[in-house]
């Protein structure tokens, strides 16, 4: 199965010379869904993974699948304002402006075996934010699993010393 | 086990005199999560649904999971400006203001039986607003799937005539 076959290639957007990859014809085919998900699950039951982080909203897609058939944690992370309870946080820049990601304190517990899932491996800026809430926390980052890594901007590099797994290369 | 215990009640969130229900401490329990989504799985499995519907982004919680280990699609419901492609939307009234759903329009497939899959039914206006959607693309919804219910807040008067199911009431 060609999973390319099932994103979408969508020029200028969400701005002009952007080529976004949309992945919603994959999630709405139960086949190709599975596929994807299962590569992703694979890599996390060979890390030996204690519980999955994502970030909102795409993260969740692949990542709570993931925990359920593990039968292991989920922890989201958010953007501000959306959690309820004490969060740790770290603020990131952006091409334009920056950008704040929020997870409850005591989300990850001292040693957990973290495994990051998210659709998208582009500058890997998010990933790296969520790294470092992470192993602020005393949680050891194992893995990071994407859907597609966009190769030009260069994220695995951001993520140098860490095992990154992505199904899909553009 | 006692799903209401993995539910932390937070007053004054978001803003007085609201006491929100945060579910995730839920979902970073692998057995806890595992128990609420396997209940929505067997729902979905009863009603022999196609698909799974869920809006952003929690909806995406639970819902994933279950299109996962069906072997089935999952098709988000979004804010504006999030779907890439042409989408069919709906307008409803909040308290203060209102709120627009999006989805593409080739998401549902004439005749599809779709289970909507949410965290929470409130007021029940997302839902509604979402069935709308999947009825208007020749949708079936054969159900809709909560983990909380707020049942002072009515919302399966807003949904009557359709199937709905709710694992933890308050």
């Amino acid at each position: 199965m060609d999973l390319k076959e099932y994103i979408a290639n969508v020029p200028n957007f969400p701005k002009e010379g952007i080529l976004f990859r949309d992945i919603t014809p994959l999630m709405q085919d139960g086949l190709a869904f599975y596929e994807a998900t299962s590569k992703m699950e694979e890599f996390a039951r060979k890390l030996g993974v204690d519980i999955i982080v994502g970030p909102e909203s795409r993260g969740f897609i692949f990542g709570c699948p993931v925990a359920y058939s593990m039968k292991i944690g989920f922890v989201p992370v958010r953007k501000p304002g959306k959690l309820p309870r004490k969060t740790v946080s770290c603020k990131y820049d952006l091409e334009y402006g920056s950008n704040e990601l929020h997870m409850h304190e005591d989300s990850i517990k001292k040693g957990q075996k973290v495994l990051i899932i998210d659709d998208l491996l582009a500058t890997g800026g998010t990933v790296k934010a969520t790294i470092e809430l992470i192993e602020k926390m005393g949680g050891e980052v194992v893995g990071c699993a994407f859907l597609i890594e966009l190769t030009d901007l260069k994220g695995r590099e951001v993520l140098e010393g860490y095992n990154v797994f992505s199904i899909l290369s553009y």
